[in-house]
């Protein structure tokens, strides 16, 4: 049983852009009803991000989760496991955390600004077969579009049977949203408040960026997999090298140059904040002998395993219950 | 304080399309990673819809209720108001009504196909000028972008200040997908079993199909200002005629021609449906002395009163405590 106080659902965005000089069109929305103008000039908001806010009535945790989903996905990753089972989301609200649950600028409930008139990029839309060799669930080519069997890497812990219901769920994505995006997500965290991030993926690379800008308030992060870290920067504050920094790496490196690519890049950086006396834990999970984790940590058969072992880290980190 | 069994979140959906034939490009989807191989050529699944389930701990109402979105909107539309009140979600769950909020095919959660490779059609994206008008907000031309102060119809009860938030929900729309919907809302209707339906807009129309499509499980239907009516089809059925039926309408339609048209015609098939005996309740707001409601009845400055008067509607249709 879990006892809210609200749930809440809103926007966050300071952005706005006029279009002018296109075509008024003529559309009719219902079969069944009548035609009426549709006047694509005016303006629109943009750069908005899509929160729910998990209000507990009697929170147990000290700082409320944001969970920051990766590129491609929206908040809806940390519900139910493609195979129906409870995502990360309900577990960290039985363990009583707050939740705050987003869909980043241009994905899900955020919305999208229209291509080319205001974002000239056109999306990317990832298809199944995409899917099955970026996020390390088997051999590339091995995807048998709608067979209900699938035969992933040996050992896989991902559902590769619901291959297709995970698809469901992907939303196209725009490579040149990342500033829109991390002004949303700076807009969030100040939203919220002293907060953890949960993010995996692309949502990795803003968490660490949000840590950079707002060390006040980021008091902890959990780093699925990130996808990519910040550039060198500026020496780290003494404030950013307080917070501390879990990482958590699945298996199957040795089947993806690209991964093992992505994974080196953030690992310099990981490895030079450590030099500089930044608080970073690792959890490279085939060295702790849990082997056949996907890219999709939070979905894998072990999914409330790994949820049990951010929890305990976190209130080691003194993060849980004050 | 509500006692929550679980909130999940999944997405409905059986139809699959293949892309081939399309370019084959290399994008980097952060700026300090490695470049990738994007791959547009595969499979896709199409068709699907997004839903929240919130599951009481111990629900006082008979049937669940599902939340329909109206055009161009998701289901944040039931959560906060733009000004920041809570919404009818909250409300409805305070009141002990399990839910399921929807986004449908093509919006928010539910994602869309691309175009126009998969979809033909380009999307509309609705500007805050066309919200303002087609929403009876305020006369036409009216509104004054990112003001904020802004003048509606004398009384309005919508919350004009907040337009721009409100316009940060707004999702681009196809006004080709009407089948696509009524098969994924007919999915989430069998999935629910016995429901009751609150559908607002073109919401109310995909409800009004779907109760005729599924009589023995659709118990209740509430359309809050429904744009259009299913089109001349057979007699109803015995069991369709048992279906309760409540309709609202807001204000200000002396404002608006195309909005007389909507009603003209969805009136046209409730008359007809009243004359076949079937069991249909209006309320016209302002000839019940309740003035200055919009199109958007759940975000105006009364939506808690209206809630209310759909409660106890709903309570003395045999829908609440059993």
């Amino acid at each position: 049983m879990i006892a809210l106080k609200a749930v809440r659902g809103f926007h966050l965005g300071n952005e706005r852009v006029q279009v002018a000089g296109l075509p008024v069109k003529t559309v009719r929305a219902a079969a069944t009803g009548p035609e009426r103008r549709s006047d694509p000039n005016g303006s629109y908001p943009v750069g908005q991000l899509y929160v729910q806010h998990f209000q507990l009535h009697q929170p147990q945790a000290r700082y409320p989760l944001l969970f920051w989903h990766g590129g491609g996905l929206t908040g809806a990753c940390w519900e139910d496991t493609p195979d129906g089972r409870p995502g990360w989301h309900l577990h960290f609200m039985q363990r009583g955390y707050d939740t705050l649950v987003s869909d980043a600028v241009e994905r899900g409930r955020a919305g999208w600004a229209r291509y080319p008139e205001i974002n000239p990029l056109e999306p990317e839309h990832r298809t199944v077969e995409q899917a099955w060799e970026q996020f390390r669930f088997g051999p590339e080519g091995g995807y048998v579009p709608g067979a209900p069997q699938q035969r992933g890497f040996p050992g896989q812990r991902f559902p590769v049977g619901s291959m297709e219901q995970f698809a469901r769920q992907f939303v196209a994505r725009w490579t040149n949203s990342t500033p829109a995006t991390l002004r949303a997500y700076e807009t969030l965290v100040r939203h919220a408040g002293p907060c953890v991030i949960i993010a995996h993926s692309q949502g990795g690379y803003f968490a660490l960026e949000a840590a950079r800008r707002l060390p006040d308030l980021v008091k902890a992060l959990i780093l699925l997999e990130p996808v990519a870290a910040p550039g060198p920067g500026g020496a780290l504050g003494s404030r950013y090298k307080a917070i501390p920094h879990l990482v958590i790496w699945g298996d199957y490196y040795s089947e993806s140059p690209i991964w093992r690519q992505y994974r080196a890049g953030v690992q310099r950086y990981l490895d030079n904040m450590a030099a500089e006396g930044g608080c970073v834990s690792t959890m490279d999970l085939p060295s702790m002998g849990i082997h056949g984790n996907s890219h999709m940590l939070m979905m894998d058969d072990n999914s409330d395993q790994l949820a049990t072992m951010v929890h305990d880290w976190l209130a080691e980190a003194g993060c849980y219950r004050q």
